[in-house]
């Protein structure tokens, strides 16, 4: 099975090794020529437990690639950033049988719907705490697994791309319905994210600090409304065990500002506005905290 | 005329330069032993436009405080130790004529009504930006004006106090209707002060980016809603007047969050919060803020 995958971030490098060391035949597309280079020379190292481990694979700069084809396409770059990389597949004829999107947030949805008729798109959301240490390494700092769904075809198509993977701490786990499965992230996304985020704190301070849970409920809520869902109880459990799981990680929204990149707000809070506007749910919270990160990117 | 000013922060010792160049017979009442000392051997220190000016005056802890008199005691000190400081000049036996309270916010309103049969009570807002630079010398990082209202006696019976002030760069503006000139100042400090403490920027920043200006509005609005205020424009522009006059400057609520002090957040935000559940208006943005300052402070 011929795997591409594009994104040399955090997720993209973390996501190569382990399939490479899957057996998977993968390519990793890169933005830049230098961190292609880099990676023929090298290999990807992930740095998990205080162990260093590496593997080698293909790299090549994604404007360089052109005419192939691919079984799988794996797109593990930002939500803003898919547009133009389908754009580059288009136009460098890049043939492929399925394509999964790792993106944070459900900003790509419309754009997962229009592909539907042409490519069997699937959509997964990764459970990993994993922070880029340089072009060619990765920091493994919480053990989680991938959740994907396919759209428009049947999940056993993509069982050779996990094969050997879950033996190698790298579980994998197949759901059924895909909305649900985004929703639930974005929950947990839009409550941790943004406050983290705006307040400059690691995850498990916001629910330890009894002011900060008073600001985490009420996003949650509104959430809640706008995504039209009632299983308040399991769903807050649920953000309470991510944030404690991944109490000493820094969001990867406030890694972005502090690096002064853009953040996936608009795929999350944004999407949510857009939603709360359709629904005419009231979103105060959400939209606080929408205006507060864009701000701090500017 | 003796006066006694409370509190060696940055607006006491201001205030109390400005006064004592006026030719006023002042002491200063500070917290600490050592502040005194520093104070009764060196004076105090105003550095104004890079011009560094000093005068001696005299000084001595609150609690050495005993069995004397005053015309006019002036508290400059935060909502918060208003209490504590009254409780003190009660069981110390001061006697006052009048009582001027500088603080911010309008938390102590409660504490000034049940006064208010003993006592001449006044109120007044500082219009200056300071910073306190040591035990003895202060930052006059703007310059402004004090306004002030008598609440239950007439204005021309504090004539004294502030005679020769303005001559000096020290301007002092009587008005007649405190509670007006409360709530202006208190509408004021909700817009900026919460705002520059959680975003870390300073005043000017907050209508510059536009994306924090669309955090300022609803602030706004919903302060102006619970104080059933119409004078919309007005107060828009008097708001946007003072960002831009202290653009450069860091608001007191940011300050005492950076040196790890609590804030005034109770009598700004705490106060309308506990206004608006009284006339039942909606308050989110004023809510979140609350909870977000109260949640750094810890």
């Amino acid at each position: 099975m011929k795997v591409h995958l594009v994104g040399g971030g955090a997720i993209g490098l973390l996501c190569s090794y382990y399939l490479a060391r899957a057996g998977k035949n993968i390519s990793l597309l890169t933005r830049t020529a230098e961190q292609a280079e880099a990676i023929k020379e090298k290999g990807i190292t992930v740095i998990h437990k205080e162990k260093e481990q590496s593997v080698s694979l293909h790299a090549m700069p994604l404007d360089e690639w052109g005419d192939q084809s691919s079984d799988c396409l794996i797109l593990a770059v930002k939500s803003h950033q898919i547009t133009s990389v389908l754009e580059i597949i288009r136009n460098n004829r890049i043939n492929f049988d399925h394509i999964l999107f790792l993106s944070n947030g459900m900003g790509h949805i419309p754009v997962i719907y229009e592909l539907q008729t042409d490519f069997k798109a699937a959509v997964g959301v990764v459970e990993h705490g994993a922070v880029r240490k340089s072009l060619t390494s990765v920091n493994h700092t919480g053990a989680g697994r991938i959740r994907w769904s396919p759209i428009n075809f049947s999940k056993k198509e993509l069982d050779p791309l996990w094969k050997n993977t879950s033996s190698i701490g790298f579980p994998v786990k197949a759901e059924t319905d895909w909305i649900d499965m985004l929703q639930t992230k974005l929950i947990i996304n839009v409550c941790i994210n943004p406050l983290t985020a705006i307040l400059k704190v690691k995850n498990g301070v916001l629910l330890e600090n009894s002011y900060y849970k008073d600001l985490v409920r009420p996003l949650f809520n509104e959430a809640m409304r706008i995504l039209n869902r009632n299983d308040y109880d399991e769903m807050w459990s649920l953000l309470a065990q991510v944030c404690e799981k991944t109490a000493s990680n820094q969001s990867s929204m406030l890694t972005d500002l502090l690096k002064g990149i853009p953040t996936e707000i608009d795929s999350i809070t944004g999407y949510l506005i857009k939603e709360a506007r359709k629904n005419n749910v009231p979103h105060p919270y959400i939209t606080f905290v929408h205006h507060a990160v864009k701000g701090l990117e500017v």
